[in-house]
């Protein structure tokens, strides 16, 4: 049997690609009703039906209108509704009134990404192989990925609002394996390649991640696994939240600001018995469970109560490509499609590497959000992805229980400002191969 | 045949009362979908679904809880959701995210209503004679009403901040009539009884309607009509956003703010083209409709502008008393019932006295919102409903077309703060029995 | 000897008058050094060098300026800089920094004054005895007095932000006397005039003190003196800031979001040991000290939870009309000339009438700050002295320890918003005849 | 004569330094009034006088108590009044209220400092030599350095609020040099060492210098000399600041908020006709000065604009370390001794290096101001100097015309937040080897 029938054509793989993802998009969307899917809990979070009209908005603007003959929106004012940050594309919706537009309706959107979806499916057939298109295409479904994960960290925002806290999925289940305690793995100092390598990571990824490019990095030791809930209790328990020497500055303020003494969507009933808002309801905690929904200030002070520090994004990256098996360690990650949407503990020990470093939780790194050096944005309005965002935020690495599978990789980077809590992120343990003053 | 036979029993008159306004209700949330009641488009509006929820949590707090031999409440969570802010009824979640409540839907709060309307159908034929069982339904029933015309304003907010524009109800039909140049109408000063005559204003009213008491009113004039959208234009033409000396200091504070150049839901597409957002989407702007959506500093300002004042609510209530005919004019008034949701120009001449006193829009007065001389709030819970907003607060008059027919008489008193628009509040001016200075 | 020779001429006693006054002025800057003179610890209050400034401005922009031939300002720049809110001047330097302007420096300001004064003098020689020169030189003076008694609350407040609290005066001499029990006095239900008399409250006054008007008042009773230090310090002991029903619905906002749990200045070194920053340093509270520094909200839950309520301020000028001695009342009162600058106990018993009407502290009433019937501004610029402010302030009445002497009357009324409490402001019970529910 | 005759003995060096340190920052004060010492005009700055007072009570707290015996300090209250942000020493006063303490006046503060001043003199005769006594007095006095360029900035803001705007100095003599136009500097990439090394650095740094480590420098190319008003005005006359593709996102933010049109302290009497305030008045602006006030937002954005970019802090610190002759341009540099207190344009031509690398402007860095690889704070309380501001902070190098002379070096990092604008702060464009888009 010849090779070229064994591999599907690059138009059945796209469509395929497509159908498939946005197909994941609307599972996501299922169990919420047309009110859940309308509210904006916080300026920073996005209601459902935005997101489901929003990364239709992509397709429709920077793929079929470059594209499709006779092209024609299918409605002039989604431009102007459903465009995100996009300067190059015009005016924009204020950002903080996205759960006030009740007219499109949650129907309408569905009407918008089917009418979009065949004309996509047109699109496709007519235009794969071609390289600028596919790439055109595949970005709008990177893009499709994060957005599904915003999807689900911004209704559990919303739940969380809730006096009930809704529930969005069923329990999860959670083995009860006892805590592996924290090994460290040391790495010596190398100049390295640092960024995305098509052989390593696949042919795409963001601009954010390239240049491919040199960097020292010093002997440093990782911690074996994320930190889990008991070590963050035992660091609330040590007066954690009232000891400014423990927090940055700056951390101390946001601190005393927002009267905080826990992780988002921790609860106390009674001192030390502590509930969190989960996609499954509120539920006692489980101490072997990777803490998450931490701040930048947060990561970073109980580092520095733990005699650490976090790692950088060059010192994650290293340890990620130091790897064996790579492809295993991204394939057995808890990622969203094991549908559990909340970090579990690990499932295997880590004996010869660390584990986790995909999956669970997003890690911050103590590296600001900067561009490599020589990056250059993409060209055109889709150049807007990435760059304009880098100041004032740190990186993450290794994505969440809410992200797509196959979304991320190596050299992947995502970021946030530093009082973000909102998404599933935690953090792992870095030190330098001094031992550590004690705790 | 017997008297009693034509007189309706009281259970039968109070079940009906109870079942045409609790329709009233639905009827008028009937066009929404559950999104557009879900959302809150400012602190001070409500969601269509709170208020749905809210009127019939009062009736099961106030009637039921003490009236149902074993009685339990629909789902206790509701007592905290859908109490407004009466604080002897426990806790309270917090007003400005109502709009954040996805769950209960608007379908739990639909069988809610339903559920409680069956009980109270059946607490009615059990109690209804009994003076204090019929005074709280009666209280109800009256809460109910105000929420309606509440469910008007708040959804015509939210539906401004849609960028379409959504109409809620079809246009009105506007008689294309000339306008009624201004008369006045003098009265004399005089010491005259003020406040709530059940001979003259029904059994029903407010506790800040008593106690009827003596007042001094001195010699004054009064507008034949409400300042008309071209008398308004006019001031707005004349420099009336741009001269501090028309304004209040507080106004001009305002004004400068908020960069404010008209009336809420006020747009120019060109210099003077202007059009409004009405609860019909948005249209241009009738020159003869009164003007409407005013906050009390607008009201101030133009009626400074016109050589003329706010009236007092005692000059209002004067006025109105002094109608030939008031049953007359209450029934011929624009209320909600019209279905015009919106103010229409004049029917018929002002020959003998003031028209449209009641309807159209809530007439400002200078009389800030404070309590009668020996006022006493009602016992109990519900004595909060209406005492502890007396400060800040300014009265208007008369009802408007958002209110429903047969909730005001001549001495109702409403209040809003000095800088709310989002009410049908118009301006009816006043002066002293000199002739004023020109505009 | 002639009566015409014992009377001074009029340009002798204008001239004695502004010399007498301006002098005064400086006494109370006596105390202070450039550094003191220089702060603004908040927007509503002003640096003792810009009040300096300020009337001295006042004098050479609305009396130099249309009466002195030649007219050249001292320094054009002073004109916006010590403006304070007339729109019809021009330009003004933003309130809130008012505290930034370095220079001119306090030295300057003196100069500044010198200058003035001098033409003043020479202006007063020329022009005195002119019925409209004389009024506006008398306004000036009233002007300078009102802001006598705002330098004095104004320093209190910058030096209650010193950590040391400084003082501004030596300790003044508390009598210890016992507490006189309140005694009720009754007045019946009257149609009276209400507002100022040339005969009963001397030529001089503002024009929100006008016109003289017929107003009804029911019959009420009023407390014999201001409410103690002992009493507030029982309503608070009583949880009176923790009783959301003994609150008006914004005064329980203010509560809460300032987490208020007594008057201004009052600091526990241990529960229920109350300390209080003063004019002369932190000292103990005396308990039969009239209590200070009460807000709108504070008044008003204080009387609620007495079983009262604040007087209105057509009351309040009832029972100033009804003392026996009026001129005695006011000769006998603890105003600023006495040097206090603190209230004091009541001297007097209440046997016949209510004592301390005048002095030791502002008495809030219920009543809204609002035009009489009939009221007119002034004309020109001077116009936008009261009118302007009739808006959400509630009105106070006979005057305080920081009041100069001779300056309020039976008629004056002084008003601030709801939630200030910087000045020297108290309570003073009212009550309808029925007797009152026990508290 | 023997070596030893002619090096000072180390009580004499450290007293001799000591000495003319402290005079230097007495000097700085000498043209303010008390009253320009008392204001802080926004909560970034402080007065003078808290800056007279916080560095004395630096070495109060820091040296005088460890190493006095019988140590009892001046005034218990300075404690907190005059602590700047160290959790460690207890209690502060709050920063935003620096302005309001009038009490300790500005002399009380001479006195405070001549009273240590004497104190330390005795201690340093004791302990000099003694390498922790010195260490810590040397770090006061680095810290009493960077006060001093504070005084300047902080005043500098105070008088810009000043309606007159106050000069601090003299007009200094701008020479009328023509402008030399950029050139461009090429460096290699190379695994360099980053970081102080007291070979070439001189024996004091700060922690956050250290250690020396190495980093892998990419080639690049640096600019001659920092960017000028003139191609300041050029970005501004092209749309700078109405572009949002040449800001960072959060940059456009700041513009728009901010109405931002120009730097800190410009103000265009017409169209382009720019005028700004410096420490010598309201000055006409000099074309061929470096442009300086610029937040990172406006030196990333012009950046952008010039087709360049930020250098890193390692491609500053490699030119620097490549300079021929160090010490000359240290020495050659317009730092705050020259006494021209702005910054002034190129002496001398950059014909084999870049010139301007130190004084004049601070340099905007596109680094993120991190700890270093193995940083460690130093221990105690006055390890809360630097380690603690680590994050959202950007690094500026080379010093500025407000900088002490003797006070920076090639490993000083200076860092604040990307809106700071009020430090003397200027941009020197970078660029990747490959020729940059045209602006």
């Amino acid at each position: 049997m010849p090779a070229s029938q064994a591999r599907p054509s690059p138009v059945a793989a796209l469509a395929a690609d497509y159908t498939r993802l946005r197909a994941t998009t609307m599972a996501l969307a299922e169990p919420l009703s047309a009110e859940d899917a309308q509210v904006q809990s916080m300026p920073d979070a996005s209601p459902t039906k935005w997101h489901l009209a929003h990364i239709t908005w992509f397709f429709e603007t920077f793929v079929l209108e470059r594209y499709e003959a006779g092209f024609a929106p299918f409605d002039p004012g989604f431009r102007v509704l459903y465009n995100s940050y996009y300067q190059g594309v015009g005016e924009r919706y204020p950002r903080a009134q996205r759960g006030l537009v009740t007219r499109p309706t949650l129907d309408d959107v569905k009407r918008y990404r089917r009418h979009v979806d065949a004309r996509m499916q047109a699109c496709i057939a007519a235009h794969a192989g071609d390289a600028d298109f596919d790439a055109l295409v595949t970005l709008g479904l990177q893009h499709e990925q994060q957005h599904q994960e915003l999807l689900l960290t911004d209704i559990k925002h919303a739940f969380g609002c809730n006096p009930g806290r809704a529930a969005y999925a069923q329990r999860w289940p959670v083995a009860r394996v006892g805590p592996a305690p924290v090994k460290w793995f040391g790495f010596d100092a190398a100049l390295v390649e640092h960024g995305h390598d098509p052989a390593l990571d696949g042919a795409f990824c963001f601009d954010n991640e390239t240049p491919r490019h040199k960097v020292f990095v010093a002997a440093f030791e990782l911690a074996s696994r994320p930190a889990s809930n008991a070590e963050y209790q035992a660091f609330i328990a040590a007066g954690g939240y009232e000891r400014p020497e423990l927090w940055l500055s700056q951390g101390w303020d946001w601190v005393c600001q927002g009267r905080r003494t826990a992780p988002l969507y921790w609860a106390a009933d009674a001192p030390g018995e502590w509930r969190h808002h989960t996609l499954q309801g509120l539920v006692a905690i489980d101490p072997h469970t990777p803490v998450c929904h931490l701040s930048y200030f947060e990561a970073d002070a109980f580092a520095r109560w733990s005699g650490a520090r976090l790692p950088t994004e060059q010192e994650w990256e290293r340890a990620a490509r130091a790897l064996k098996a790579p492809a295993d360690a991204l394939r057995r990650a808890n990622f969203a499609d094991r549908g559990a949407y909340h970090p579990l503990p690990a499932a295997a020990a880590a004996d010869e590497a660390p584990v986790q470093l995909y999956g669970d939780v997003w890690e911050w790194t103590q590296s600001s959000y900067q561009a490599y050096p020589g990056f250059k944005p993409w060209p055109g309005a889709v150049g807007e992805y990435n760059g304009k965002f880098m100041v004032n935020q740190y990186v993450l690495r290794g994505g969440s229980c809410a992200t797509p599978a196959g979304h991320v990789r190596a050299s992947y980077r995502n970021f946030f400002p530093t009082d973000a809590q909102w998404q599933f992120s935690g953090v792992r343990l870095a030190r330098n191969p001094e031992p550590p003053d004690a705790p």
